[in-house]
């Protein structure tokens, strides 16, 4: 899903807030939207818009915003983790990774050096200033999380998993 | 998700099939994925892009697939659409869904032109071209869709509609 950033916004953390929030959108006519709710594909993907526009929205990062959490996650998880295998975990091209960790060199929140593991290759490491950047955007993450969980009874929660996972093993 | 498309590779037809399919990929070590796998967000994420790569991948379409058949279907469903209310609808951006018909365009699969309902603005419509592609490319979103839809049950698929539709209302 492409999404318009806000290009002319200097960003200085991954953590500011309380960006108004759009106006609520409303369709203009009645229409006619066919087969499409029927569909399992449609279902996911509204629903995934509505979960990335509430994690992205307020911090105007653009589309890439809650890869950039899962991103530092992993990092975090993983230190000296290499890119391929970021790529291969979160099922996302490697050329959106290596944009993403760009991202993350710029701001100073993680380095690339060496791997202790494997010598051959190139390790990303969290700084200290990607620690303090990811327990902000983590808190964030848990709040828009509960914004959502809360629809739901810890039984229908797990249900809900349960059959994601069917989709995605 | 951002993508990367084959520029190069000229595109003919919306419908092009038997592209082979990617090698699967595989992580080459064990990760420590984090809090990632209990977040509703991340499992989400996970089952659309399983859902989208399925759907884009044998086509060669980028990221815009599934997008660009949900924006065929409504304008099948309400010839004369505005591009504003195929936005709303789809709860895409403004500027997605122009480039999105400016390729429809570029293929002749749609034109534009004064509404006849209102007059005032310009209404999207199907040509024949579109009509037949669309036939195509609902052939194929119903394939897709039966992969994914005989993994469950049919009280299953319904649970799982029901319960994403309270994260999209």
């Amino acid at each position: 899903m492409k999404r318009q950033g806000r290009p002319s916004a200097r960003r200085t953390s991954i953590g500011r807030r309380q960006i108004p929030s759009r106006a609520p959108r409303a369709p203009s006519v009645p229409l006619n939207v066919g087969v499409l709710p029927n569909l399992l594909g449609y279902n996911v993907r509204r629903a995934q818009i509505a979960l990335w526009r509430d994690f992205s929205r307020p911090v105007g990062e653009g589309e890439v915003r809650p890869a950039l959490f899962s991103l530092m996650i992993l990092i975090e998880a993983n230190p000296g983790i290499a890119q391929i295998d970021i790529a291969n975990q979160l099922d996302i091209d490697k050329a959106t990774i290596v944009g993403l960790v760009q991202r993350l060199q710029k701001r100073h929140c993680v380095t690339c050096r060496q791997s202790t593991v494997d010598r051959r290759r190139q390790g990303i490491y969290l700084t200290e200033r990607g620690k303090t950047e990811l327990a902000q955007l983590r808190e964030e993450m848990l709040t828009h999380e509960a914004r959502f969980t809360r629809l739901f009874s810890s039984e229908e929660l797990a249900q809900l998993f349960a059959l994601l996972r069917r989709i995605h093993p």
